[in-house]
């Protein structure tokens, strides 16, 4: 059940104490005043689904996936008591893009901020929706993102007229790519010797909905009549001008959205508003959301494509597409076209360009610090430890420990996890990042990065070959607890005495998600400044189980007391 | 890692303190002298394999399926460390068979006797097998032992010469069914509305072999070359006497066994000797375990076929093979015959007899006590509950919580479960059991039966008409915590006025899994006297799912502190 109430202190009630005021004592009394609560209530189980035409098992919020929308306004608090009911499975929910200040034990983070909700649990994650934008939630526990547990929140701007542009309407649009073979399957083949891999995915899904070719189904599974996998209609009225909130969950694919004969303007990011740029179609990697705005001035009556195509990596897998129908949306039929198939999935610079091109709005640049504190330099390699396939940073590759690192941080468990700080930087000036790893073995380690409470942090990513030559992919970097600032991208080895001069420090864009090219470097900066612990990871759902990720841990000592619900697993269980 | 070791208390050292302490406290100081301690260590995944020819993710033990064999000698210990390295998967084991004297911790039933063991977690079992025999444990947790975890336990005689009958070798026979469909997706079928039923097995296996037709496979997943899912081989040597320890963990099928020219002599069925008897071949249900002496004395230059088929469903599926060989093995070849068929699937009285048939051996009567301090009469029926097909006792269908109840008991933890009594009868006189039921409704509890502490308890399963007419089912009841004498068997409606003065109280065998046959019923006694909460189930995973189990209690204030490593969910979640 969903339910949204308009009210304040009392309505809250029902939010754990502990959670409900280390929350509160975070937010102005001024800000309390006009907040509303949103509360949502999950069941969390498997239902067979075709979203594609195909049944398959997927995980369902209240049987839907995607989830509901959550829908807020700047200030809000949301609520979601998340249910388990999965058979043998637990679960982790974490909301992409919401900083959680105040509030780190809500980022639903498995291993990092929260112990798993078991089968049977109610679990409540209670959070502030500090800043107006699109963002996602989604499952955070092993590969089950990929199992279906995804959704939106959108969060409106607390007064009209506060964001630098105008629309008539607004749509929302969430891509993801989708495999029949089960995430189990997925995992198990990821971690075999050989290697298994599931292979390209079977659709491309907007909204939840494409259309696998049933003929090359097994028997029995597809129905291409299913209402479920029909096409989604998106309604417009001529003349007037639309908002596209566009999330991208895939678990593999680097996309580029069309919508056919509708140039976009780009005006968010990641929840931060974009010097207008205009493109024919918008490359989106994993974690990333952008809005654009669309005038519907073609002709009315015929209707035209949404698409979606997989760019960065050769593509195997058909155009995901939806509808636009003017008229209000009075017609469904196809389009008279054929789908646009977007760029060259290889063409790397077309790509890098947008990226480049995504700076602030001139009336929102937030300038970030001048000087760094510290600088993390970070090799993304694939490498092999004991035969399995891993990916690393600076040659480690990243575990998650079995006590969540906040609750083992904030108790003194130290030996929940490795101690030893990881690497801060690789051997950059002798390193080929056009060849093979010449060092392909790595080590596998839970360590993590603490960073000093309030101090400026750069991280820069450096991709680079993979284990198969002439072989480089885009990997999409998230960051838990924070935005960043794009500080800059390159393609080519990033030399630490020479490209910092080069960095954006007018007007760089804030994000939480930021993609790295194929043989190429993203400078980012970020103040330390968020008490709790966080992971920064690939968004791919293989490269983070495969290791692709690391950990800050800042101020612990100034996070509040921690709920207990967070805990019950590896030192904690038991209340140990 | 297996390892068995011949140590005594400072083996021990390993086992968690409490576990220690309070199992040895059960034992006398003569046994501990001369006491074996059998370790174990299993790391449990998901793993790719063939068992009957087909590619399927199957749960593991050490990489294998069925996992290796517990070998001890009575009034050893087993200690056996489980690591769950599923990647978002709960965990529990069971040792179907072993009574848990002092030790009711460590059952491994989720729900009842404990938390599920969490990924990256270990949970050590540790625990005596005080009775020679046959036995085997299994995954007890959702739909978890059908993925593939389960294997056997063999406890030999304390001393050479007290088994009554003498064999010259051994072979281990362990019988299942299989699908490619996970458990996942078997497990949602049963839970959907409409109801979706799996259908019949893909295979049976013996010792996780079997052979699954090729050309009917999904393209690329069979390969009937793969050493994996060659037919199991068993060695003779003509003239020699053989005891094949049989046991059935079928999720769903009720099989008959045959080993092709050799007549079998039944000695042994759940752990107690058998008044021995011949067949030609042997009806087993799911839990059950037998052992039977051949005798090899036919034509040594050919093989012959282990074969099981079937029973009581219309079979859909092809008989499973393995092969007896003589001159110790030398020749794999197939049999020049075609597989034994077994009887008429729907021949219930050919299966009743052996039920009946089956006593304690003369030398081994261990009498009941002559009348029951109590009677409690289960009407087996099939319910729809919204919807939903169920199974139900007396119209109740069984649900686990999420607390065990031997932590929700032991610490009052009232509100757990539903502390009303579940109803000790249903309105038997006026009830048809050879029509659907006249009342499909039915409610859902996890209520619990309570027993007084010593007390003698009969319990009398009586079977019906399912929801489509004229279709009744074997039931396979499984008790954990004891063993029961099986008083008697009936086809047709049990009159307590009448039927009681037919029980055999003169030499019942005692088994801890006894079959209800169609439209038959069952009685059965045991005594309350070990301290726990206790399963009793049908041993078909679907039905135990689906409602059809209920759970004693008796003596919980006598069990000793409860291990805190069986806490951590429920009501105990983070040390509440």
């Amino acid at each position: 059940m969903d339910m949204e109430s308009e009210s304040q202190q009392a309505g809250a009630q029902r939010v754990p104490r502990l959670l409900f005021i280390s929350f509160f004592l975070s937010l102005s009394l001024s800000t309390l005043a006009r907040a509303a609560t949103r509360r949502h209530e999950w069941e969390i189980s498997y239902q067979f689904k075709s979203p594609d035409c195909v049944r398959k098992l997927a995980a369902t919020i209240n049987g839907q996936s995607p989830g509901p929308t959550i829908r807020a306004a700047q200030g809000d608090t949301v609520v979601v008591s998340v249910k388990n009911s999965l058979l043998t499975e637990n679960l982790a929910l974490h909301w992409h893009g919401i900083r959680q200040i105040g509030t780190p034990w809500a980022d639903g983070t498995e291993g990092v901020t929260q112990c798993p909700i078991l089968p049977g649990e109610t679990f409540t994650y209670a959070f502030a929706v500090d800043r107006p934008g699109t963002y996602i939630y989604h499952a955070h526990y092993g590969m089950q993102r990929s199992a279906g547990l995804y959704g939106m929140i959108v969060v409106a701007a607390a007064a009209p007229g506060a964001e630098p542009f105008a629309y008539d309407g607004e749509h929302l649009v969430l891509l993801n790519d989708w495999w029949h073979n089960s995430t189990y399957e997925q995992a198990a083949g990821l971690a075999s010797v050989p290697f298994v891999w599931v292979g390209e995915p079977h659709s491309l899904l907007i909204n939840g909905r494409g259309r696998f070719n049933c003929s090359a189904a097994v028997a029995g599974t597809c129905n291409a009549t299913l209402p479920e996998c029909a096409a989604e209609v998106f309604a417009v009225e001529t003349g007037k001008t639309y908002r596209f909130r566009i999330a991208s969950i895939t678990s593999l694919s680097a996309l580029n959205f069309e919508i056919e004969g509708h140039p976009m303007t780009v005006v968010e990011a990641d929840g931060h508003y974009v010097k207008p740029f205009v493109v024919k179609n918008l490359n989106i990697y994993s974690g990333e959301t952008y809005s654009v705005l669309i005038t519907a001035d073609q002709d009315p009556n015929r209707t035209y494509w949404l698409a979606s195509n997989v760019v960065s990596r050769k593509p195997g897998t058909t155009t995901g597409t939806a509808i636009l129908s003017y008229h209000g949306g009075g017609s469904s039929s196809p389009p008279p076209t054929t789908p646009p198939t977007g760029p060259a999935w290889n063409d790397t610079m077309y790509r890098f360009q947008q990226s480049v091109m995504t700076v602030a709005h001139p009336a929102h640049v937030e300038p970030p610090p001048a000087i760094a504190d510290r600088a993390i330099l970070l090799l993304n390699t694939q490498n092999k430890i004991d035969e399995h396939i891993r990916w690393a940073l600076n040659n480690v590759s990243f575990t998650l420990p079995h006590t969540p690192y906040l609750v083992a941080m904030k108790r003194g468990l130290l030996g929940a996890f490795d101690q030893r700080p990881p690497p801060e930087t690789y051997a950059h000036q002798g390193y080929d990042i056009y060849e093979k790893p010449p060092n392909p073995n790595a080590t596998t380690s839970d360590a993590l990065y603490r960073l000093r409470f309030g101090s400026v942090v750069d991280v820069v990513l450096q991709n680079a070959n993979m284990l198969d030559a002439n072989k480089s992919e885009t990997h999409p970097w998230h960051l838990h607890g924070h935005d960043f600032w794009v500080l800059g991208y390159g393609i080519g080895r990033f030399d630490p005495a020479v490209h910092p001069a080069s960095y954006n420090l007018k007007d760089p864009i804030l994000k939480n998600t930021v993609a790295v090219h194929p043989y190429g470097w993203t400078a980012l900066r970020f103040k330390a400044d968020n008490p709790g612990v966080w992971a920064f990871h690939c968004h791919i759902e293989a490269h983070f189980f495969m290791g692709m990720g690391i950990v800050f841990e800042e101020g612990i000592e100034r996070v509040a007391d921690l709920p207990t619900e967070i805990m019950g697993c590896g030192k904690t269980k038991g209340g140990h």
